[in-house]
C-alpha cells in the first residue's frame, strides 16, 4: 500500500499551494520538490484564489502569521473547498498566542480540512482548549508515550471524529487517525527535533500526499509520517564526521530524493489500532 | 570574452537590490555572494529608494509578491531607473494569477528595465498575454527544443525588439536575445528544475553580472546563464553517494563560489543566433 | 569561564523570540537549535506580546523592517522590558537608509537593551551619526584593526556607557564591550564574510547565551562571539575539496552543533582590555 501511494505521487506530480512560514519556507518548497510534487507559494490575499485555483492541494500554516497572510487562509481555503481540493492545516503554536489559537480555531470552522498535522501541544489546545506548549515545540508532560498510548489513540480517534478530519499527531511516537483507525508510527529520530522545520516539512510532504491519493486520505497521511521518518533515519545514517544539524537537514530531504517505494515499504513501522 | 565579464564581477564587488520572494531569499543572496557581488534585501516602500541608491543594480522578482512589496518594486524601479542602474526583471507566476501577470506588465510599462529573465511560459504570457503555466514551471508545451528552436529564436528576438530588453528564456536550452542577436545555450542539467529557486538564484547572479559589465548586457546576461547552467553541471558531478536536491542546492552555489574566468570559458556551451 | 557559559545554554535550552529579517532567519533558528536554544519567530504586532511573554530573551534584527514588524519590535520590546527579559538590538544596514537609522535610534530610546550587536558600520551610524556603509556591509574604512585598536577599544567602551548597553562589534577583530572592560576576540575566518547572514546568526546565537546567563552578559556575549568565530575556524577546517560558501555555512552551524565547553575553552582567543 505504501509503495503505491508513494509511487502515485511520483506518477501525478501535484501542484502544491502552501501559505506558510517564512522560517521553513525554502526547505517545505525543497521537500515538496524531493518527493515528486510541485510547490507554489503565496500569501497576498488578491493574489491566494487564482494560485490555489490551479493546484490540486493546499498546505495552511499558520507559523509567523500576519493581518494579510490569514486572511489570505481564509480566503485560499474557501476557495479550495469549491473546487474539491485536498486542505491541511498545521496549527503551528496554537497555544502560543490568543491570535494563533484563534486563527486555528476559526480557519477549523470556516475551511474543511482533510487533515490536522500538529505536535500533540497544538492538536490539544484545538481539541480541548487546554494544551499547553513550549513556542513552537510540544509541551513534554503532553507527549505521547507508550505508557500513556492507549488513551492517546482514544484521543487521536475522538478528535478525528468530533473534527470530521484525519488527525495526524507527530512526536516521539507518531498517530495518525480517523474515527475508526489510528496508524501507530515508530519512525524518526529524536535528532530531528533539532532541526527546524521538521514538521512543517512533513505537512507540506503529506499535501501532495493527499492529492496524489485522494480515495485513501488516511492511508495518504500515514504514509507521509512514515516518509519523514525513515528519511530521518537515512539521512541519519547517512551523516558524515563532523556534521551536525544543518547538514542533517539535506541530509533527510536528500534521503525523500532518494527513497522509492520499495524502500518504503521495508523501513515503515507501524501499527494499526 | 566570457571570461573578462565574470572577473569584472570578482573586481567590482557590484552591490545589488534584491526585491525578492521569501522561498528562495537566501539562496539568491548566497549565489550573489558566491559570483563575487554583494546582496541587499529590502520591500518596504519607505525603505527601498534610500536603498536602491547605494546600490549598483536591482533585482525585481515578483514571486510571494504582497501589495506592499508590488508598491516598493515601482518606487524603487523608478529610483534606479533616474540613476541608471540596471534593473532586471524576474515575472515568477506571471500567467499563474492576475495579479502577477498585471504587476509585470504594469512593471514593464513604468519601469525601463535592461533585462526581463523567466520561463518561457512567462515569457509568452508578457509577450503575448497567451502563455500558459503549471504554478512557477514552464508548460511542457511551450519547452524551446531544437525542434522550434529556429521559430522559439525569431520569437525571443521579436520580443526583445518589442520590450527594448535583452530576454532570457532559461529551460532546457537557454534563448538569450536582443533585437539582433541570440546567444542559444546548452549548459545546465534537468535535475535542477528538482532545486527551488534556480531561475531566482539566476537573476540575481544575472544582476551582478550586468552591474560589472554595464556596456554589454547582452553578453553580461549570456555569461550568467552559462555560468549558472555550468555550476549545475558541476555541482551534479560533485555529488556524493546518497545525495539528492537539497545538497545539490548547495553544490552548484558552492561550484560558482569555486569558478573562474578559464572554467568558464572552457565549461560554456553556446553558439549565436 | 567560557565553558559554563556554553553550558549553561545547554542545560536551560533558553526560548527565544526573534523578530528578525527573512533572509537569513532559517539560519538564525538552526543556530539556536545547535546551541542548545529554541527559536519561535513572529513579527505581527497581534501576535509578539503572548509570543515574547513566553520566551526568556527578545532578538530584534531591523533586516528587511517593513512597518508591520517595526510597529512589532516596540510592542515586543517593550513587554520583554516589563517582564525583565533579556533584549538585543542587531541594527542591521542603520546608516544605509534613513528608515533604518531612525528605527535603530528610536528602538534605542523606547526599548531597554541589554546588547547592541552590529558591525563598525552600523555602530558608528549609531553612536555618532556619522558612520558610512557599504549595504549591510561595513566600510572597510572604519574597519577595527590593530593599527587603531586603541582608539577602538576606547569607542566601544565609550558608546557602551553612553547608551548603558553591552555593545558587540564584529568584524575581523570583535571588540565586545561594556563601560569599564572590553573583550578582544580574535576567533574567525575572512571567509566568513562570503555566507550571508553570520552577524544575524550571531544575534540568535548571542540572545540565548545572554538569556543562560543572566548575571554575565558581558561575559555571555563575548563567549557567543567566541563560539561563533571558533566554529568559523572549524567549519572552514572541515571543508571538503570544490565545496565553498553554501557548504561552509552548513559547516559553521554543524560545528556548533558539536561544540561542547571544553573545545570553545581552548579554542577561544581573547584578551580582556
Amino acid at each position: 500500500m505504501l509503495k503505491e501511494i508513494t509511487e502515485n505521487v511520483r506518477k501525478k506530480t501535484p501542484l502544491v499551494h502552501n501559505i506558510t512560514n517564512y522560517v521553513t519556507v525554502n526547505d517545505v518548497a525543497n521537500v515538496l520538490l524531493a518527493c515528486g510534487g510541485s510547490p507554489i507559494m503565496s500569501d497576498e490575499p488578491d493574489d491566494v484564489v487564482d494560485i490555489t485555483s490551479i493546484c490540486g492541494g493546499l498546505n495552511i500554516n499558520i507559523g509567523t502569521l500576519n493581518k494579510q497572510s490569514i486572511e489570505a487562509m481564509f480566503a485560499a481555503g474557501k476557495r479550495a473547498n469549491e473546487l474539491g481540493h485536498k486542505v491541511l492545516l498545521d496549527p503551528v503554536g496554537a497555544g502560543a498566542s490568543a491570535l494563533r489559537t484563534k486563527t486555528a480555531v476559526d480557519l477549523m470552522e470556516q475551511v474543511r480540512f482533510d487533515v490536522i498535522r500538529g505536535n500533540i501541544s497544538e492538536i490539544k489546545t484545538l481539541a480541548t482548549g487546554a494544551g499547553t506548549t513550549k513556542g513552537v515545540d510540544a509541551d513534554v508532560a503532553d507527549a505521547v508515550t507508550d505508557a500513556n498510548l492507549d488513551r492517546s489513540v482514544a484521543f487521536a480517534k475522538s478528535f478525528a471524529k468530533a473534527s470530521g478530519c484525519v488527525v495526524a499527531i507527530t512526536g516521539a511516537i507518531d498517530l495518525v487517525a480517523d474515527a475508526e483507525r489510528c496508524f501507530v508510527i515508530r519512525n524518526g529520530r529524536p535528532e530531528m527535533g533539532r532541526i527546524t522545520g521538521t514538521g512543517c516539512q512533513l505537512s507540506g510532504l503529506m499535501t501532495a500526499f493527499l492529492v496524489a491519493n485522494p480515495d485513501r486520505i488516511l492511508e495518504a497521511a500515514a504514509a507521509a509520517v512514515c516518509t519523514m521518518g525513515l528519511a530521518g533515519e537515512i539521512g541519519y545514517a547517512n551523516l558524515q564526521p563532523n556534521e551536525g544539524n544543518s547538514s542533517y537537514r539535506n541530509r533527510i530531504i536528500d534521503a525523500i530524493y532518494n527513497m522509492d517505494g520499495d524502500m518504503l515499504e521495508r523501513g515503515a513501522k507501524y501499527e494499526i489500532r
